[in-house]
């Protein structure tokens, strides 16, 4: 441990603690710097639109940086915006435990990451473990990870009729030390959306092991079922002891993504110790970003439809084309992926990058998303419908060519 | 751990990790939330001035706003800001180990706090010790605490010619499991303000024992010599094997404490644990932030020094009105702090409310400092001149009234 200033390069990773030097690069941020830049590329890679945020909370924004609100604010969020959350949770949900959702039960963060950093902390501590249905973003693995637990990761079962979740599959991943259950419906990258009669079984699951859920249903407005307004959530299940943090972002449903701004929810008597963790993380969100959030609560579904709508449009052009294309195989797709198999591959991250520099289009490969994704691509059809179009086009006439028929 | 649903209300705190249980309120925010509303008080407990962020600084990201700067972002930062943070360094230090500082030292964090919570994470594990001099920032030993490790605290010597850090008490406190010093000068509440020799004699202790630095030089361009453009800084002693992370922010020297940016430094080989780490945060700052950023840096001299004007002013107000009340001491303050004693007071805590109420003065309370702060209260004086003139008077007034003689 003694300084030796002879060394010629110090072993600087040697030098962390386990937690910094055991954090995992995103395999999907991998990808991409394979392909930034390249001229002409089509980047599907990424859990993002290619919409800019509308202009309207742009505004909303700098109106407030040019009336100053530039100073130290609430840690759990504005009041303004705390109620914004609680009155969109209601028209959606019409209320909770049988009473209006309670603004008191909102914390804003500095993204939704940020909100799944602090649910990992509350739930879990050094040694204990979180399970991780998967393939799933893997952020959330990661940032188990970072906060010294460790992620149990539970394959889904892939069928072309969809993917499915085993319970039994689940409870015999449980140890003495599991404290929670990661829940993505709709989930990045499988499109796997659960129906409320799944979500009952995994609550009473979680019930029966004292097990916390971190429930993400950041994409649940993103619903293909023209019936309905976001897809199955706990919220419409849950009593007052379940044990529940969502977790949740502004970036999808109102095209911020570059924004960094997101919300926990949770058991109001949870508030001192999560404004606490968000004190000791980035102490708060900038209010200017706040007003324009509170804005897209209020008056942001019109957008949020435009968006859903290009999704929807997004989601028939690449299901028509790669149905047609042999070797593919996916179930139907939720949130705004399609993730599908590509048959005879078994290196999926060098696949993708064949594909950049072959047929520049950028896929996100499916070994990033841990157990169950190896062979699998992740593609974001809320894109431009001309692109999608082109890169499906270009994804087949590369498949031909390197077919051996 | 079973689910009880007939319980009527569970210990939703017993059924947290120890890390997020354990993690304490500020004493800051305490004080705060009793004084927040109340009619014409004069507030100096929070650490920030009175004045806006620069007019130019807002248009700046309200135009990449109007751009439709709005999509994710690289995770380390932009390269404009990475490259505009090593100039400014250059500027400040000519140069960094016989050459110009380089870009990649530089990465973009959502706050200066989250400088400190991926820098503690990056030198300290589970079951870690980091020492910590006090009095100091609360946030700084919370956040060890939220990462699982804990902190040590090691208080300074007060006299009124200075504050003062015995490096003999360090080296008690270094542990088997001690892994970093965290060092915060100009001091914030002490303005205790290391000299170049003192910060040599620490880092040679830290090489001897293999620590890592947390150097927290947030304040020093709030220097009052007039022959220096910022306090003395480990930037001009290090060499390149030494293990110090620099934590920083755009809050004080350019007005943003509601924005949520800040820095890291730190040697570049740590770019991919810095970077993985920033992922699993934040994943990164809204671009439109870092434009402001850029522009603090390359044209916010003038913005700047205005702030330290107005920062001087303000301590000579204060210093010329408390060294005349009996019964309070201080040291000479730096960064933008006052930190004085009163005679006679035990709990800092319970002094400072009482003040709120009875003379509408708001003050930090030293307990929320840590070890050496009891009987100590904080003042920042980067404030209106003439509130500062008419907070004073009402200390000494209500003083006066309560003094026994």
């Amino acid at each position: 441990m003694a300084f030796n200033p002879g060394l010629s390069s110090p072993d600087w990773r040697a030098r962390l603690s386990t937690e910094a030097a055991a954090a995992p690069a995103s395999g999907i941020a991998e990808v991409m710097r394979h392909g930034f830049g390249r001229s002409g590329i089509i980047p599907l890679w990424v859990g993002e639109g290619d919409q800019p945020t509308p202009a309207f909370l742009c505004k909303a924004a700098a109106a407030a940086l040019a009336r100053g609100e530039t100073f130290y604010m609430p840690q759990a969020g504005l009041v303004e915006l705390r109620s914004a959350l609680a009155a969109y949770h209601d028209r959606l949900y019409g209320g909770l435990f049988g009473a209006p959702f309670r603004a008191e039960r909102f914390f804003a963060t500095g993204s939704g990451m940020q909100a799944i950093q602090i649910a990992i902390r509350l739930a879990a501590g050094a040694g204990d473990e979180v399970i991780v249905p998967t393939p799933a973003w893997p952020n959330f693995a990661a940032a188990v990870g970072v906060a010294g637990a460790s992620a149990r990761q539970v394959p889904l079962h892939f069928a072309a009729t969809g993917w499915h979740l085993d319970l039994d599959d689940v409870e015999r991943s449980i140890g003495p030390r599991t404290r929670a259950l990661f829940l993505n419906s709709p989930s990045n990258p499988t499109g796997w959306t659960a129906s409320e009669a799944e979500l009952s079984a995994i609550l009473n699951l979680c019930r029966r092991y004292g097990l916390w859920i971190i429930a993400d249903e950041v994409y649940s407005r993103f619903t293909y079922d023209a019936a309905r307004r976001s897809t199955p959530s706990l919220h419409s299940i849950i009593a007052t002891h379940d044990r529940v943090l969502f977790v949740n972002t502004f970036s999808k449903n109102w095209a911020m993504t570059g924004w960094r701004i997101g919300w926990i929810e949770a058991p109001e008597a949870l508030g001192p110790p999560i404004e606490n963790l968000i004190q000791y993380s980035t102490s708060g969100v900038a209010v200017f970003m706040q007003r324009a959030a509170v804005l897209a609560l209020t008056q942001g579904e019109a957008a949020l439809a435009a968006l859903v709508e290009r999704s929807r449009a997004g989601r028939d052009i690449v299901i028509g084309a790669l149905a047609r294309l042999p070797g593919i195989e996916f179930a139907p797709p939720g949130a705004f992926y399609l993730f599908f198999r590509v048959a005879g591959v078994s290196d999926s991250t060098s696949f993708a990058s064949t594909l950049i520099r072959q047929a520049n289009v950028g896929l996100a490969p499916g070994s990033a998303f841990g157990l169950g994704g190896e062979g699998f691509f992740r593609l974001c059809f809320a894109r431009d419908p001309n692109d999608l179009r082109a890169a499906c086009g270009r994804l087949a006439d590369w498949m031909a060519a390197r077919s051996p028929s």
